[in-house]
């Protein structure tokens, strides 16, 4: 079907779709929804199609509803907040407000690698994923708007992915991930919601107990304040209650336990990697030194190590403990809490393994090189 | 189904779309469609079987309409080139020698990589690739020519991936790509061939203007020739066209103008990297000199760096540049243009800083510990 | 549909399912299905509904004919070994005997590898995927026991993937796997099982002559005893058996002996990576030397290059060549045969090569830093 072709079928449909709708059709400040409509189904009919194939356009929530009047939309370059999701949702709108997601955009702007970049990179990269704090169509994707489309692993794999969060790796490596590829069937293997939004709870924090940004073991509240030991433990029992509808609570108990150890271990590396480059600083052979290089955006002239940790002009020995902490611990206790072999070792264990010889051997090199020098 | 049974059923099909075909039955030197069949729906059944359910089959194009004769296909290893398809599909013949696709045998034929490498390992992997200028089934596979399948995005990603260009990468982890795994409707979001190949034009090189091989600013037409500036923005608008299907003009020109300032921005990083690699071949620093080394198959015993700088036989620090380059660098920009925070940033933008920082630390370890020596 | 109402409608099935699957329904030690059911759709629905769409719970196969009773099921953990399940698929049982999945376990153990780390970081990845000696649900999972998902490459790749076997990435990023992911049809495409599992034998190991543990270039049988030059040519006849489906024996023929060049090539690289590290430590360069770290778990005192060397407590330069051959030489030949030009190039020979630039350079560092101090 042609396109012009395809406009007019929309153009039936939309009238159909519009005479259906029409209680809702006069619209903020008198605006019909024929005035956007008039012009968007020929201007941007990919937008206009998936808009005609959602709940929203079934049940009369046209452009003006979300995005008040033309002029509104186009000063605030169309965007909708969460607030104006709430008023037809308000339940999800509470729960959203429960989880991670809602502080997204705010932990990004005090992080030191946010502060340290030009604008335009961090509009291409750091706000697309972080603005979930701010926009519903982030897993709801405009304008279809869909739920099943947001159950959907793909959904929560557009932001979570990468080499320091590969959630989207580990989860697809993993037999979980592996059968419901296979078979789509959510009863049969849990998909990313099953476990962390648990029958469609928008508090994406469910069932976790998340200790503080960087590496220290304690838990803590989306405030950062560190919680009680009990709310630790509900928190897990929070987790195996899912568990516990395809395995063992033994089993289920058993395997989480293990991945606690996991993360023990992951930790004691990362921390052999540590002693090392400490050791280096007291030799004052590091290069640049602390003192030379441009104070960090948030912890001044120090040293870091973990985070907030930068990647930008640091030493290499430096350089190569943060691969080893932002990269590879993570994959080892992350994926050994969700049973992906591969990325807690392939990619994870055997790599700190090598990110050890690497910087104990950069520490001796160090010695020999520099310490004449700087004498 | 078992095999023998499956072949008896495809004999009756295949005689029956023979009598279909009849018209076109008798083929070059008089050779019966039946010649070829009679052995081959046995001997190569998989081969048979793709060609009885492709629309060749049902309009009478047998093997020897494309393949000439038994002999021929034998000794031209049973190729066929694209001047035979366009006898029956001239006009996206015409198209195809327009794109890009159209010179990637000869275009690799000249490059310093593949001059540098034995041949088998050219067959096993560069030519595999490039051939794509010699044969339409690179992306219409055999014997099943589909036209669905062309369009799908793994027929592009057959190639398109990998360290050194992944747009399949890219694509994959971006919204649009997200978008389009989830509800496989091109309606709600582009493909590949949405943007590159729209309306199935088969020029690939659509709304791009290309730099030159290499990292050079200026825009090139199929020979390298610099292109104007008129033509620059035509092909921009060209690209806006395709986005403003579902995105307002606005929208769409200020995230095409912002990759364009992704792109400036690591081609500086880049050039950091450059300068401190020069700085050391001026201290005669290199180990291995350029003079003391296999000179470069087509720009002799010069300093390459970036395009067509090797990946064999340079000295380490070139060889941190050659990463830098050939896979952080054109993921942070291409990655720009296909709206993947992910591959910008953390495959590319986080990663040329961490290059950053050891090309600069190799720089001075390379002025201690060879200074004294190479006096 | 509710939990509460699913499991209302579970049981009315499951009841159905029982009256039917009548004359099995008494199982070992008296127990009656019923006994199991009682409990376990309520407790663990997920795994209840897997069995119940299964073919298993079709034929009355129920809990206890294959835990035999509630008391083993708990003691065991509930494992199933094959021998089980051989008591009603003897013939499968006999296949996966003569095959490497069937030794799994065994070679696992006495791996460096596998001794050098703790007990739960072997559960949390070698155990995971090694166990498949002793489960056919590693492939079948449970408690759907589908033939259809097993046959699917996705079943395959849950443990073939990753840095040091990257299967799955080789099989996806060649023609075949693009074709297959692209049609889901076995008779357009090879999956894993066509060519290695062909019509069902339970032997993965057809038509592959395998080489020892290690790079060692003659072929062996499962207790690593070499065969015949004779043994290897019928393998290699068993495998273009399976081509000629599609291509013709020439071209499959051909391409099969290429694969044999580039592992050849891949294997010289390799040496030289090996003979550069011998000298260093010829001249005692290596730090730590082999003699002041700890010794190997199964080698000893002894420079260990290639299988079974180890990723812990190496020298960097050792590092670099573990990288070299244990990641990237395998990708270079193992995708040679399964055809991916971006895993044989991209993330293997072209590493490779960037791997000896690093060695090189590494030994030339360690000559001129360490000769002195050691002198």
């Amino acid at each position: 079907m042609k396109y012009s072709a395809k406009i007019l079928l929309l153009f039936v449909l939309s009238s159909s779709l519009m005479m259906c709708a029409s209680p809702s059709r006069k619209a903020g400040e008198g605006i019909d929804v024929g005035f956007c409509i008039s012009c968007h189904q020929e201007r941007t009919p990919g937008l206009f199609q998936s808009w005609v194939e959602s709940k929203h356009a079934k049940k009369g929530v046209h452009c003006i509803t979300c995005h008040i009047d033309h002029q509104a939309a186009t000063e605030q370059k169309a965007m909708v907040f969460p607030e104006k999701c709430g008023e037809c949702h308000p339940e999800q709108l509470t729960q959203f407000w429960k989880g991670r997601h809602s502080i997204g955009f705010d932990r990004m702007q005090i992080q030191g690698e946010y502060l340290a970049i030009p604008q335009e990179i961090r509009s291409a990269f750091c706000e697309r994923c972080h603005s979930i704090q701010n926009k519903c169509n982030s897993c709801h994707t405009s304008h279809r708007f869909s739920v099943k489309e947001a159950r959907d692993p793909g959904a929560c794999a557009n932001c979570h992915l990468g080499p320091d969060h590969p959630h989207k790796e580990m989860y697809e490596t993993s037999l979980h991930g592996t059968i419901y590829k296979l078979t789509q069937n959510p009863d049969r293997a849990p998909r990313c919601v099953t476990c962390h939004m648990p029958n469609g709870v928008h508090n994406s924090s469910f069932g976790i107990a998340r200790g503080p940004a960087g590496t220290r073991s304690e838990a803590v509240d989306l405030k950062e304040v560190p919680i009680s030991k009990e709310e630790v433990e509900r928190k897990r029992e929070e987790m195996i209650g899912i568990c516990t509808k395809c395995h063992s609570r033994r089993f289920a108990k058993e395997q989480l336990e293990n991945a606690d150890q996991v993360k023990e271990e992951g930790f004691k590396l990362m921390e052999r990697g540590k002693e090392s480059i400490r050791e280096i600083e007291k030799q004052g052979l590091l290069y640049p030194s602390v003192a030379e290089r441009r104070p960090h955006p948030t912890e001044g002239r120090t040293l870091v190590l973990a985070d907030p940790q930068l990647y930008v002009g640091t030493s290499h020995i430096e350089r190569l403990f943060f691969t080893m902490f932002k990269f590879h611990t993570i994959r080892v206790w992350k994926s050994g809490y969700h049973f992906s072999p591969s990325y807690t070792h392939g990619h994870g264990w055997s790599e700190m393994q090598l990110d050890l010889i690497d910087i104990n051997e950069e520490a001796n090199k160090l010695k020999e090189i520099f310490r004449e020098m700087k004498k």
